[in-house]
């Protein structure tokens, strides 16, 4: 994609906000606005990590060597929502293309879960999530015509983290990893076909 | 790969060495150990990133954020070598299959190059490279039967370094920025299928 450079200076400016090891505050604050750059282009994803699939697809586009942040597409088919689950670190979400909504639960004890505060996301947007404990929530695509694309990072790294998803009707939570969809990642690195001044 | 984990701690190692900013020769002595840990295994390395093309292949397989080194796949088909080149930045290289031969070459203004030191490379075997400016050289696959491979590390994102191929005939300098053969680069991060052991 032309804007490859975009992710590559997005993935270095975070890089070099993770050695300052910033406090959460900082990282939502600092990582927010530097996402909503990111986002404010939508030339720099490169197609195979756009694409959806039979479920959502939740493409790595970048792990920071030392796991402290990563980089991830979140591709909403028509039709298609996570189940609800929890993070357990801060988490960033900026919508890239369409719409997706976020509806935050609250597990209570045997018994069905409560819903919170309801998120709509639209282009350009970028929301912050702590590392609460009570931060369970689920994602749909808000379209129902077109697919959605979100681009989210959090404070380590989100494929390889155990964590829970929940059962709405009992509140029971159950142990998660979510991996990746993808096995390879864009090679960011290759200034061979660029201007200088895109360095 | 079930040895993927290897390319993600070596990885992981030689991050934390950048971060202490190492001297080169304590780059090329202690990146050195750890390259011939790395390649002591075979499990590790994609297919995709082991296969030989039409020419020599140059397979990044992680590049540091902040372009302080780069970790790269080089396979060498049957017959097939690299033009004279130097590289500006410190190197190692280690063997993985097969067998290479790296041919030092010092230019002679107007006149064909001299042919310096030759070393052959066999496998889990080792060698460093200073930055110094006389570090001009062609490699070439020793083995006349099948492809070899090597992993190659530099201090710096090798793909994107402004750098010089020589004419062996004159000297002559030109120019020479080498990319990488690969678009994408192996998801290290998808802990999610490996035993909590490898972590
Ligand atoms: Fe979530
Ligand atoms: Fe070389
Ligand atoms: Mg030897």
């Amino acid at each position: 994609m032309p804007g490859i450079h975009r992710l590559r200076n997005f993935v270095q400016s975070m890089t070099r906000l993770a050695d300052r090891s910033p406090s959460e505050a900082e990282w939502l604050e600092e990582g927010g606005a530097l996402l909503k750059s990111l986002i404010a282009h939508d030339d720099w994803l490169p197609e195979d990590l756009a694409k959806p699939g039979p479920t959502y697809r939740q493409y790595l586009l970048h792990c920071d060597p030392l796991e402290r942040f990563s980089v991830v597409s979140f591709v909403w088919g028509i039709g298609q929502r996570t189940p609800v689950h929890n993070h357990k670190v801060w988490g960033l979400v900026g919508m890239l293309w369409g719409a997706e909504v976020s509806t935050t639960m609250h597990p209570v004890p045997g018994q069905p879960m409560r819903a919170g505060q309801v998120d709509h996301l639209s282009p350009g947007e970028v929301v912050g999530v702590g590392s609460g404990e009570d931060d369970a929530h689920w994602v749909t695509n808000a379209l129902t015509d077109s697919a959605s694309i979100s681009i989210h990072v959090y404070g380590g790294n989100i494929g390889a983290i155990s964590r829970h998803t929940f059962d709405p009707e009992t509140s029971e939570a159950k142990p998660f990893i979510s991996g990746y969809t993808n096995t390879v990642v864009p090679n960011l690195w290759d200034r061979s076909a660029e201007p200088a001044v895109m360095s």
